[in-house]
């Protein structure tokens, strides 16, 4: 007899090895970190005997489940903002919030969480890609979990990296940490081509090769990413990435939602891992990635929950039910993607996918001893048919759920023994997840109380001067103004320049209007002979105004805020939810002016929407309430010297007379 | 102070009624069968006292689920044949089970089976369609469950009616017996356009009326039948149904996929609920109804996991998630069926859809105590924001699990209290479900060995003689065979009959070979003038030959099953999962001749597919091996008389020359 550490016996033992053996009644032996044989009952008994024999009670052993994208930290942000488009919840939520909160504090906590969560689902290993990868790295090996730690590497400024060179430099810092230990693979997160510039995929990939770690990076994931890409490059993201030389470090890529036929070849021959995460692809409104396709090709693709801000668990039993469902849903074929397929893309192909294929990934000899135990004797998944082998897969994979997960071994250590948690106090981190939450909350709560913060978070803005002197003549009878203009400027009026927009506003009101109001002006710039010459898109966020009337224009007082208008409107819709809208088009021709030596601009506006008619508007605007004034007289004068001082002026904003 | 009997305090109260109110610190008061009233704590509790006072330590307090469309005995059926064709599926596996085990007993321990799990998920309703409907009733109005349930009537005889009109015999017997229950709604279960006649449409939707009860049917599931309506009537579904006059009833309509604008304005117009069911469309390929649509139209729209054979469980906290996560995933907009939408039609709308609205669906006073408590303080669903009311409906919908829930209430009594069932033995129901589980593998064991079982579970076949004489010549000269032939009608030989046909045969072959050959054929009946008349296809399960060779031909003993193909090929290789497959295509022309008083078969045979040549082949078959051996000699005779004596002959099968 061959002795051994622990022998699991009366289980129904799932290898997940490549000739996918069962067994009906199966034993299986691990001695230290590893599975030392598996097979019959009977087989196993008549060879060993180990100290530790855990009668299984008819459950289902099978390997560990691989978690092939997840980012664990984002435990923190479950359900902070849902339902969504993913700009408004990417750039108005997750990058606010993780701009002021992200904190190695913030990623070990919720890192301990996620792996609290993950354990009790059935995952032994996953692949992370985050910022402070190392306290990650840190806290999951003190968890006792397996994972391939990804650094993040982009080309802003990010909450762990001032520059991408910092970010590489902490990454090859935390390689040199991780590279041998028993649980973490260190690995290296270029995030995405969109978000890294060539140079950066070069170097990654360099960095990679050097050491011999994997690369995780987010591939093909929308629509709107590979259209992007066949418009500035000319060419879809895999070979993009290809040309940069990524591929000759070992890559894991997440998602693959938009890849063609001859991408899909290119990731097989090329050795590449791909994780497919659908609750993401679905919740995310991102599309389903073509799986059967990519099995068939032979690519090594794994099954990821993708954030916990995005699915919003890490449960990777709902996971591996919606790959088979949705690959059925969107192909119409009822036959792609079977369970046994589904389980092997959670088992052995994920970790092969995350290039950890000889560690873990099924019940073999020589690999590492990381599985589970489900037990299958529950209401919703009773009864049991066993006339066919699927029979067993189609059972975990389309009625268990991850509570009858109830054992949990990785590396040959238990981190969970009949539901209880051996590794991690749950209670305590969820108290002070809790606490985190309150203060994101509070953050939030603040920032939407205000415009003016929503519009910071979005990445700053300028404030402008706050006095602003106009006003405006109604202007009847068809004239050409210019000409009249260019006639005075003989009576101490002299152009500085003249401009010609297209001006298209958008007016956002709010429930409170002491918020203001918000602009959203797409200035198209008109040449002499007509032609558009560039577009530029702004918003101004203009405080409610005080007003000070004189004879022939106003004084206001208000706060103005400048930022450039990068997302589309209705992004901006989306994002700052207005309780109102007014639009307004008009052309107008500008110019600045010196009257009597100080600056004044001059509108011309003729407007189309609504048909206001058309406006002569002298503006300048000063940090001065006393040069306010002072230009206010003048502009009454220049008023005079333009032939339009007994006209009837308006002080109004155009806004406020439609 | 008023009195009550119980009282639910410190909860976190959603009531999904129209206003969705939400209490935070919420309480909820129970008399009888019904709510008292709802509440902030602190209101509640200065006016109410009760004898039972639960403190709810902070879970939310909320309706409970709503299924709106399952067959809750199929529990049994679960697991039993998966990631399968609809047809192969419904036709191979389900249907041939169902004739043989669906009895009164196997419908009252799936339904209680069902229970346990409905129960255990926070389900309180369900819409019920199935056989034996009256045992269902009962079963779960012990459970104490509410349902509305559908006692099914379609044109074949089913396991509870001979004929529909017996089915429609029995359903008002089970209305006047139901009618007035607390628990339980009868309904009228038509169960498809395609499996009714119009005229059993009308009588049920006549029944309907004359007893104030919904008619559940299932409405548009699949292209396939969309499309086969719109070519045999000219029209889509819900026109068609309306047309007979389903809507003059109360409807509920399962699955809706296939629904146009126009449809979805009748379904909201008529009043019909629908029953949306996300796992079930995706498992079995048919598609994703437009729900964000349908809830837009002000269509009463539910949620339910059809049966557990198609899905494979009850969970409706998947299928909610489901819900939110294909509406998006199809559409390509993250903003469709948000949580809090796809929550309501867990509850209130679903209720609405069974047209039980004023019974259950919403936490409001008057309605029913039909109520769950769900445990949010979980790894899996921490930490909570609050900042927003969406944040807690996007904790139930994308993070809650169905083991979450706690305890369930319906009609004022407690279900499950603490996890534990109340009113069901579930190891006992387990038990007695593995009994007949292991009884539908032995018999689905035992037809699987056999093709001939597999080929009558479909249906029935007819054996034919299992004597045949045959031989053939190959004709290598061009010739024209039927001007020989009608010349030697001089010589003895009468034509009876002449057919022309084009043959389509595909043979499939299996790995154990006294299995047979299964031959799939497709004739094409042509006319003298070479128009295509008609097509016919047949299956023909040929067994195991005994030869016994005499001089000129062969004198083959073997079995021969013929039945109608009435399924596509691809059905059959699905179903019948050969190891091998050959085509043959051929002209053929076929004489029935009397040859000195007895009948043969001629065929005068040019191939297509393989190219085999041109055959001439004398055939007739028998009952009786000494009929056989005088018909082998004259066979003979005939090969002479037709001047083909001195060629050399062919004793093979075409397939076995090929």
């Amino acid at each position: 007899m061959k002795k051994a550490d622990t022998l699991f016996k009366n289980a129904i033992v799932l290898t997940m090895n490549k000739a996918m053996e069962q067994f009906e009644h199966g034993a299986l032996v691990v001695s230290g970190d590893s599975i030392v044989a598996v097979g019959s009952e009977a087989e196993i008994l008549a060879h060993y005997e180990a100290e530790n024999v855990i009668d299984c009670g008819g459950k289902v052993l099978m390997p560990g489940l691989v978690n092939a994208h997840t980012h664990v930290p984002m435990t923190l942000l479950r359900g902070l903002a849902d339902d969504l488009r993913l700009d408004v919840w990417l750039m108005g939520y997750m990058m606010p919030v993780e701009r002021e909160f992200v904190t190695p504090e913030f990623v070990r906590l919720g890192t301990k969480l996620a792996c609290a969560e993950l354990i009790r689902s059935g995952v032994t290993s996953f692949a992370d890609m985050y910022y402070f990868e190392n306290d990650i790295a840190e806290v999951t090996a003190e968890a006792g979990m397996r994972a391939l730690c990804g650094q993040s590497v982009m080309k802003f400024p990010t909450p762990d990296a001032a520059s991408y060179e910092d970010a590489l430099d902490y990454t090859r810092k935390f390689i040199e940490r991780w590279k041998d230990h028993d649980l973490i693979v260190p690995a290296i997160a270029p995030h995405a081509p969109y978000t890294c510039t060539p140079e950066i995929i070069k170097a990654c990939a360099d960095l990679a090769v050097e050491y011999d770690v994997p690369i995780h990076i987010h591939l093909a994931e929308t629509k709107f990413e590979v259209e992007s890409m066949r418009e500035a490059e000319g060419i879809p993201v895999i070979p993009y990435v290809k040309k940069h030389g990524l591929f000759k470090a070992k890559v894991l890529a997440a998602h693959c939602v938009y890849i063609d036929t001859g991408e899909i070849r290119t990731l097989a021959d090329v050795n590449a891992g791909v994780a497919h995460n659908p609750s993401s692809n679905m919740k995310l409104a991102s599309g389903v990635a073509p799986v059967q396709q990519m099995v068939d090709a032979g690519v090594k693709i794994g099954i990821g929950t993708d954030g916990p801000a995005s699915n919003n668990d890490l449960d990777m039993f709902e996971e591996v039910r919606l790959a088979a469902f949705i690959a059925k849903g969107f192909s119409g074929d009822p036959t792609a993607v079977p369970a046994a397929t589904a389980l092997q893309m959670a088992t052995r192909l994920g970790a092969e996918a995350l290039h950890m294929g000889t560690l873990t990934g099924s019940l073999e000899p020589d690999k590492r001893a990381d599985l589970i135990l489900v037990d299958i004797d529950k209401p919703h998944n009773a009864p049991r048919f066993r006339r066919d082998p699927n029979n067993t897969y189609v059972q975990l994979v389309y009625a268990a759920k991850a509570t009858d997960v109830t054992d949990v071994m990785i590396n040959g250590k238990f981190v969970m023994r009949e539901n209880a948690l051996l590794t991690l106090d749950e209670k305590a981190l969820m108290a002070e997840a809790q606490e985190y939450a309150e203060k994101i909350d509070a953050f939030l709560l603040e920032r939407e109380q205000s415009i003016l913060s929503k519009l910071v978070a979005l990445g700053g803005s300028i404030e402008e001067e706050s006095f602003e002197v106009q006003t405006k003549i109604k202007i009847t009878d068809p004239v050409d103004f210019e000409s009249a203009l260019v006639a005075t400027s003989t009576q101490g009026l002299e152009i500085v320049h003249k401009r010609h927009y297209r001006e298209y506003d958008v007016y956002f009101s709010f429930d409170d209007p002491t918020q203001g109001r918000l602009r959203y002006r797409e200035d198209e710039f008109v040449a002499e002979n007509g032609d558009i010459t560039g577009v530029r898109a702004r918003l101004t966020l203009i405080g409610e105004a005080n007003k000070e009337e004189f004879e022939k224009d106003v004084v206001l007082s208000r706060s103005r805020y400048l930022a450039p208008a990068s997302n589309s409107l209705r992004f901006y819709r989306e994002y700052f939810k207005p309780k109102g809208e007014q639009k307004i088009e008009k052309d107008r021709l500008r110019w600045l002016v010196k009257f009597q030596g100080t600056e004044f601009y001059i509108n011309f506006d003729q407007f189309d929407k609504p048909d206001l008619g058309n406006f002569v508007e002298i503006k300048t605007r000063t940090w001065s309430r006393s040069d306010a004034k002072r230009k206010a007289e003048m502009a009454s004068e220049l008023l005079v010297a333009l032939n339009l001082g007994n006209e009837e002026n308006i002080t109004e904003d155009y806004i406020e007379i439609i």
